[in-house]
């Protein structure tokens, strides 16, 4: 794949559809941060940052660059972990955060109509100052709404309401022809003809470019509650989650984590965990309208736990307890970040009754590669967050141990009929492994589908298929 | 478009990959019901009609029919509205039902998964007999799974649990080209390349052939409560909808019915509907595990329903009465059909406070063209079933006004952001009411992934898009 070079009469045209030199960005202006995303190696700066204000001018940069070969990347605040929305072709970088309104809010379709680049803080505010709720829930609160339905992002109550394509009713998609098209909408079904929506969701800004969404919205529940759970070992902690599914009590979110991973959190916060007593936790939660309504709930789930070895059941029911417990587990990111010198990541999801199986496998990796590897996630929808640390490993063995390592891991997570991304993606890192995992005859299709839809190949090129 | 017509010899080949020539039907032995489906005019008998038995035999026949350039329709129980699973073309026709085998039940998961030709009523009693729910609802109860998947069914309980969709956590499917890709899995949440699982969801049999399913299900409520609430008009009974969801209190299903199609459905079933004081009705049910539980929820409801105008709130709280109630819903449709010589519907879904507007249009349309015209349908989730009734008018008068009245509800529905099918279909009939609804933007993106899988367009081609 070869790009146009931008020339002069290219930022002069740029220039023109803009309107406004404070949002064209070009050599000294562009901030390092856009060269990159949070985790993924790769960097590269663009050759022209726009700042977006409005539809139209990503429909007409769209049409430009599409006529002239020229590449584009669409980026929200650039909290990726996999580089997607790095312009590794240069070209035009698209920063959509400065299209942050929210539209609308619609009480009797319960919808919330954003542009897409509102931060998904400022939208769950937003909505439950209505007593509303939009509930996916990553753990990412500064990334837009336009990279969370880019990523199809999940989040810790997956568990009992699903992940963000379950919230997209509608959106507003900036074609790679620069054509403007409406998917779906405030409807709450529909049948007329392909998915365009849901195909669109997920695709990382390769088929289109997200600029307006309507979103779902539920009554906000009134009360949460949480249950710290301290166990002796992970293989009881984690082991306790298919009999909690099985119960038919199904929480909020179910986390696990470990002593290593709470003791890089302490240090990182400077604030003691909650509770001291043991190698491996689990945490949950549970909402609802009452607190009665929630403690039936809960109170055979704590049952279960403590049949299986649970050696206690902490409950925290006000809101000061429950951020010291969900505060830990928001750092564990930065926390093992700044345990180390370097790191890669998995995210792959496997069928809950799994996760166990494979967070052992993941130690014996450890051991297998001498090579520290710390791991937390989502026990109860079975998407793990795994980081293989570098630590003082010179590069050749960092290279060799993490790539081995991690071959390993993907492996495993197809022999279990697992994903490669549970809720990440593949941006530009993960395409080999996704390729391996799920067969050649799907990623034709995928690749078929991505040139029908930019037969050029101009938007966000390289990153899903290449 | 032309295709290979069959020969002697692809007949041979054809037994070859079946195997059992009591499954292989040509000529006389070609039922009736094979060239048509329950309500769209086209009728075509297929050339050959295959008994499918398992996944190898759909793959080997559409390799062979891909390689010979010979038009293949897949087909469930035939139940549908719109003509997808009429062979238009002659060709292969692929009966889907009789490969009907449960698979297996995960407790631990909460999935079951089932081959495509298992019908909606057989899933629904297996998982309950395991104290476990599918949500999906459909009024057909003998369409095939495979069918509620290829047109992404929606049924009445939308309103809380949404629709087929956000039960399928992955499919089997066979492409055009006859390879056999797994598509997502038990997994709960997948952010692994383009979501073709979800493309698949709803393509009515043209990107690929469903083989078998894992759906995802929920804890069976305990209980279930109806209220069957009478209003003076339509207009009062529709406008309480959005207030109720206003309210946050969401029933499982809200739907709506007229004096006009309960005395049709009375006269089909032979039996009184349980009230007679009123010309239009809301029916609301409500589900969750204890009485309390579900009273809490509707007394809101109901004292709201009062304040719009309701002239009663009959509770139902026996399965006898439920019965009495839910079965005249259920026999709308053919009670409307026995009603008439002829007629073709309408599955328009809006947004939910559009509802009454819509409804009182086609009244006035009943007026301006001359035409009875009747409906019913989701009033929780906007999504409309009306019907033309062609009655005594001679075929000219009838075709003319029945397009007028279609093009113009069509059009309301657009102004409305509505869209042309909530959970029907596009099938064969209504590709030109879709494309000028949606778009030519749109329509041609749809028209470019359909030929970026099936290249040759062998797969149910003139559907979705021609």
């Amino acid at each position: 794949m070869s790009y146009k070079v931008l020339d002069t009469n290219d930022i002069n045209f740029l220039n023109k559809i803009i309107n406004d030199d404070k949002r064209v960005l070009i050599d000294g202006d562009i901030r390092e941060e856009y060269s990159h995303d949070e985790l993924c190696g790769i960097q590269k700066y663009p050759e022209v940052v726009l700042k977006i204000k409005e539809t139209r001018e990503v429909s007409e940069v769209m049409k430009y660059a599409n006529e002239n070969n020229i590449s584009v990347t669409p980026r929200g605040t650039g909290t990726g972990l996999v580089g997607a929305a790095v312009p590794i072709h240069g070209g035009i970088l698209l920063d959509l955060s400065t299209m942050n309104k929210i539209v609308e809010i619609d009480e009797e379709n319960l919808t919330v109509t954003v542009e897409t680049g509102v931060l998904l803080m400022d939208l769950t505010k937003y909505v439950e100052e209505h007593d509303l709720f939009y509930p996916p829930d990553p753990g990412e609160k500064t990334a837009t709404i336009g990279g969370n339905i880019s990523t199809n992002a999940g989040g810790m109550r997956a568990v009992k309401y699903g992940v963000t394509r379950d919230y997209v009713r509608g959106l507003e998609v900036v074609l790679p022809n620069g054509e403007v098209v409406e998917l779906g909408g405030k409807v709450v079904k529909n049948s007329t003809g392909y998915a365009l929506k849901d195909l669109m969701i997920g695709s990382e800004g390769t088929l289109g470019i997200v600029t307006k969404a309507i979103l779902k919205l539920l009554p906000l529940p009134k009360k949460t509650i949480s249950l710290l759970v301290p166990f002796p070992n992970l293989d009881k902690a984690i082991g306790t989650v298919p009999k909690i599914i099985k119960s038919k009590n199904i929480p909020t979110a179910i986390e696990f984590m470990q002593r290593a991973v709470i003791t890089a959190s302490e240090e990182f916060l400077g604030k003691k965990f909650p509770d001291s007593k043991a190698d491996a936790y689990l945490i949950l939660s549970f909402d609802g309208n009452t607190r009665d309504e929630i403690i039936k709930n809960f109170e055979n789930v704590a049952e279960i736990c403590l049949e299986e070895g649970a050696l206690d059941v902490l409950v925290s029911d006000t809101a000061e307890r429950n951020v010291a417990i969900w505060s830990a587990r928001g750092a564990f990111l930065e926390a093992i970040k700044a345990s180390t010198t370097q790191m890669d990541e998995v995210d792959v999801v496997v069928p809950r009754n799994k996760i166990a199986e494979f967070v052992n496998y993941t130690h014996e990796l450890e051991e297998k590669y001498e090579i520290r590897i710390r791991s937390f996630g989502h026990a109860g929808d079975g998407n793990l967050h795994i980081y293989i640390l570098r630590d003082e490993l010179d590069q050749e063995a960092w290279e060799d141990r993490m790539r081995k390592a991690m071959n390993d891991m993907y492996a495993m997570a197809k022999e279990m009929k697992g994903q490669v991304s549970g809720e990440h993606g593949i941006g530009y890192d993960k395409i080999d492994f996704m390729r391996e995992s799920i067969g050649e005859a799907s990623y034709q299709a995928m690749k078929a589908i991505k040139l029908a839809l930019d037969p050029k190949n101009i938007l966000n090129p390289g990153k899903v298929v290449k």
